[in-house]
């Protein structure tokens, strides 16, 4: 077990018509208001409506930012910056998934920052300093509700970068807000959340049976409830535990003490990047099952301990690789019953793509990608051969 | 699935040798410090001198008040409260187990409030405003490390009653500070860590599996490492996992959107309230199996899964009854090994005791205590009958 530091000063509001009360907790931050959000289906569930009642309730000064596009654009949050110095705004409430609390949050960042707010993504650097944010989560899947991370792209290069900022100061999440979402947005979610499990299951450090553990018991939370929510994201009560299960596989709490892995997910940030109709759980549901097939054998026994105690298979005591293999199947008969592309030809993505994926993916054979196996260009180019 | 809010703002350094670095942390806060400590311990082990020099070099002004003892007393937090104010002490460093950061806790809150801190205690109300607090660790079991309670005791009347008070800034855990604890205090300190997942996971609330799960993980870790660190304080990798575990289990994230019990805390308060020389995990050793005898029926199932999946108990499909208990006779065998007492008569407590401490669980008779079984006085005794 490594040495940590964990704060997480995220309050969570969590439960049914929480989203009502958002006024209550804007006000103790600021009094102007940069209501920034995505396109329009805020407006058509009444959300919308709700979130400005409660905010002029409370006397709060409202500006408004909509058009935040998945993958959300530097443009837009250069746009959102000039907003809030321009009207000494004091506020960011993000209400939408995870696209518009990252923009969210890199407008936060800029609007005290000297400079370009890219800087901070070109770099990977953090930024301490920031405009208080708070959300509200329509879409579970990112995490970013209750961390430091933001992801946004660049429109003229269509890089897609990451970097920290402060922690939301609060969150409000409802599930009632998730009934209707689309199924291949509810699916998506899913497999995003499952993926920021597997990106620290898969570890070198020793002495984690904690954090295995309590990786295993979101792992197997979405497994066993996922596929019900798919069929009926009506269902508050399953689909309440599915938002938590969300939050907590990307608050760092499951991670502490350990080297984790994130090579997927860096890999995959190239495939969206390349073809924005790609959706990130698109992008994983295709690279993960591959990836475990490509690195497995540096740790059969971590394999078959998720194979036998997340996805229960029976373990073959004579023929671990049979058993890792097993769990392996079991995940891509998940990613099946959501619906998922499970190959580069579900995606639309050409053979003759796969070199230059590579080739992105480790900045033209600089660096490598992954901690629990060390992936170079080749390495990435046979996950995506295998990925076809 | 019940609503929630989760807020737990207190920043964890963890790991080898953090303490050395405490005064970095302090003075981000303050200038004049209270050091709050319990016995001799700290400075027969030598991290009083570590503690003083990182004080010291960060320039910070020391006042010191030691003696804290084990269910910590009023009066010395009254003296502690003085010294702060006579000395315009602007932060409280707590070197020690529960009962000092208990104290410390009491002490930060009495500073800033215009009356007797029992107050707080006397109504089990919340203090909001407090003196920074910050602890370093020496002894895992109680959780207040991390989370917002306080209990102590009132010298006149024995009374031992707890509040709530801002979280502490900062936490310092480092296990090797665990290495050389007395048996019996690495045994308590499990048995009450445990019971801290007991008293959430006991719910008649529906929807929770998530929950469950997550709790079964730190049970699991419990049960499966702590005979091990009982026996070998001194391995760091796997007391630091118990140290981690302890923290999880009080730190309120595990019982998220449920209804929670406490009857067996609540009975062994008056229990170790009567007899001091009794610590807190010795009389819920001797309490919890037969709490849980006395309860189980009401929930069969789910003493059915904690036997399954925690003890790991074959399950009797035709006799779920069996099963249940086995679960139970599982968990005294845990305490067994760890040679915690199992009857009132291991703790010197004469059976003519028994309606006393029915009539103080329930205050005269005038309420219950627990919720997933509500119990009054009857059924207290029943309980402590069968801890004879």
């Amino acid at each position: 077990m490594n040495n940590f530091v964990y704060y997480n000063p995220t309050k969570i509001i969590f439960g049914k018509d929480t989203q009502k009360n958002v006024g209550d907790e804007v006000k103790k931050y600021g009094k102007k208001v940069l209501l920034h959000y995505g396109g329009g289906s805020i407006k058509k569930s009444g959300l919308y409506d709700q979130v400005i009642k409660s905010l002029k309730d409370n006397d709060l000064e409202i500006f408004e930012l909509g058009g935040v596009v998945p993958n959300p654009l530097l443009s837009l949050i250069n746009e959102g910056i000039k907003m809030c110095q321009d009207n000494d705004i004091d506020f960011i409430l993000a209400v939408g998934g995870g696209s518009v609390i990252d923009s969210a949050k890199a407008i936060g960042g800029g609007v005290k920052y000297n400079g370009d707010v890219w800087d901070f993504y070109a770099k990977g650097l953090t930024c301490t300093d920031s405009l208080p944010v708070g959300t509200i989560l329509t879409l579970p899947a990112t995490g970013t509700e209750m961390n430091f991370r933001s992801v946004i792209t660049k429109d003229d290069t269509l890089e897609k970068r990451g970097a920290s900022f402060p922690n939301p100061v609060f969150s409000i999440l409802n599930a009632e807000l998730c009934a209707t979402l689309p199924k291949n947005q509810v699916a998506n979610g899913l497999v995003d959340m499952l993926a920021h499990v597997f990106e620290r299951y898969f570890t070198n450090t020793k002495n984690v049976e904690l954090t295995d553990y309590q990786m295993e018991a979101v792992m197997k939370s979405i497994i066993e409830l996922g596929p019900y929510v798919y069929d009926n994201p009506a269902d508050y009560d399953k689909y309440a535990q599915i938002m938590w299960a969300g939050t907590v596989a990307h608050n760092y709490s499951l991670c502490v003490g350990r080297e984790t892995d994130w090579a997927t997910h860096q890999i995959e940030h190239e495939l969206s990047g390349m073809d924005s109709s790609i959706a990130h759980g698109e992008g994983l549901a295709v690279l993960f099952p591959n990836w475990m097939k490509y690195v497995y054998k540096h740790d059969v026994d971590r394999f078959v301990q998720l194979a036998v105690r997340v996805f229960n298979v029976e373990e073959d005591f004579f023929d671990k690789e049979k058993t890792a293999l097993k769990g392996i199947d079991a995940l891509i008969n998940f990613y099946k019953r959501l619906n998922m592309p499970l190959t580069l030809r579900d995606l639309n993505i050409n053979e003759d793509k796969i070199d230059e994926l590579a080739l992105l993916a480790t900045r033209n054979n600089t660096i490598t990608q992954g901690n629990f196996v060390k992936l170079n260009t080749d390495d990435i180019k046979n996950i995506l051969l295998l990925s076809r």
